[in-house]
């Protein structure tokens, strides 16, 4: 039987409740063709955080889990936060929880946003 | 004569000076696209700011400027620093300076960032 994936999307987290509605409207875009849990999880000041989303993602079924780090840049908070979270978020998930580049490192993704910015002008 | 448009590529900013290369490698795509000024700018912890940027837009020969928020969610940022950044600038400038909504509004970027979540484990 093959292990199930659960899909964490980690965004930075804001005060405005607002902030979030592209986050949420993602994860379910991407759990209408993912087989596995998906679900959001925020560093800073929304929840839930990595943890708790990982051990979400555990109860509903996930072996091991993709953290996809939804941050254009990738500064302090995936170089260095963020592996600190994944060592703990998997002690306390008992599963391997990984992460993928930040969404910013994408060639398609970055793609899709000078089509953005060009469209914005014409 | 038709009025040349400045494009203002408009982020975060972050302590690590790395954190900025999908922003300047963004504005460089645009920039072979568009065919008037092309830049970035930042909100804090990194250069120039939104004013001097449309400084350079206007010296480059921009006649308005559309800036396009790089943030994924729209919070405090992009709903309250961000237009009294535009007035201010608009002001010292001496052009109309206006913003897009942000690209995690646009369900094309929406649509990259699910791709590339999905690809992220299969």
């Amino acid at each position: 039987m093959e292990t199930t994936t659960g899909l964490i999307l980690f965004g930075h987290g804001a005060r405005d409740p607002r902030w979030r509605e592209p986050f949420d409207r993602l994860a379910a875009d991407v759990a209408e063709s993912h087989p596995g849990p998906v679900s959001v999880a925020f560093l800073d000041m929304m929840s839930p955080d990595l943890q708790a989303a990982c051990l979400g993602a555990v109860e509903r079924g996930a072996g091991r889990i993709v953290v996809v780090p939804l941050f254009l840049g990738t500064g302090g908070h995936v170089r260095r936060d963020l592996p600190a979270l994944l060592e703990s978020a998997s002690e306390v998930a008992g599963v391997p929880v990984t992460a993928a580049d930040a969404v910013g490192e994408d060639s398609q993704v970055l793609a899709a946003l000078a089509n953005y910015c060009l469209r914005c002008v014409n």
